[in-house]
């Protein structure tokens, strides 16, 4: 999975009649610093996940795993939203406090 | 899913049989400021997306999602026409008026 | 699908038994300007694409789609011969004449 | 699979209930020279990695064939704790004794 | 398909237990003008490739097809080892000689 962090939303009124329902973020990926990418993905979503929070984002096959899902023409979704994230027993990122630092440059 | 600009059309006789009578748009990928990428896809289409529009375009086994293409060697098709994007309560992108606007710089 | 040209064929005797018989194709990206990439990619055809044409490929799990290969382990398959490609109304490719000019610079 | 550094652990009470159980942890990949690269996975872990231990990492369908994985939403799995990595008969990384120097230069 | 040069081998003993038995080869990627790429893959083979080999990797699911292989974990597999491969009518690999010369660059 990849980390990112959930920045809005995409509405299509027009679309493959099964993703009706499925609500759509669009997600900002994440750097092993913790840093925002230019990359993103839009992805389902059924754990709730609201704008700024960091998430868990499963691609491929995985996307259409969840029971409900097997029909829905999706390659991307939020399996989790992320509480901590540890780095050699230091904490890099934290929900409760967003406190985060740089953790994984190269040695 | 990426989000996709639809800018043409590609026309194949010979080919798979499975693929006879399946759209094949090409689309221009957009990255997450609304700028047009150099990246593209030929995808399938059964939504009915037409040039310029901006689509949502799921890759992988998501393309054999939908009825009818389980049996149709595609790995890229359009699954939604977008109606808006909105990032952090701003609109990104809305198909009625076409509206605009660079809106995720990294922090 | 991306699209891609045919430049020549890889043969291989000691290979897995249910690739007997697949013709093994050499084929070189081509970007959305109609310009040759250094990206290439090995995969089987069944359309019978011969060296200089256009054609699509499919990738992943779409390469073994096709009646009877199933069980081959192919990650790439010549799924169409580009007959013509339209962008905007305006013809960027067609196997006819090979005529082709830039048509999908960023706006 | 690629070759990837154990580097910490993520995570995430708010999620898919599939994922209840399943330790994930934060690998760093390596490039071929035993470098550390900015890309990055988080990966499920049945084989019991510890911190800066190098792994297998397998990504894709690959992370949902082991027994009970099948109806997890994981799109990359540790698949094995890496004893020795040879090349050309010189030892390029072992566990033992955490060796490794460069061996895979451009020829 | 990818073409990729045998490197060298990678043994794990704590792994997941369907891998046993599997040889697992540490493939560098080749370009389209027979130079080795940065980009290696650590495959399963069952063909019986030897170190400076040529050889097809197949990628994902396709790893997987093998009568055997559907249980393992793996995402890449060695499919053939390379006897030759022609562009446009010349040769720019062959086992027997080692022979290669540059032949893929833009026209």
């Amino acid at each position: 999975m990849q980390i990112a962090k959930v920045r809005g939303t995409v509405v299509s009124t027009q679309k493959t009649r099964t993703l009706t329902g499925m609500k759509l973020l669009l997600l900002q990926f994440i750097d092993a610093d913790g840093q925002l990418l230019p990359k993103y993905e839009v992805a389902g979503d059924t754990v709730g996940a609201g704008i700024d929070e960091w998430v868990l984002v499963s691609r491929g096959g995985a996307a259409r795993i969840e029971s409900g899902c097997e029909i829905r023409p999706l390659d991307a979704m939020v399996v989790g939203i992320i509480d901590t994230i540890t780095v050699e027993n230091r904490l890099l990122y934290s929900k409760k406090d967003e406190y985060r630092r740089p953790a994984l440059g190269a040695q």
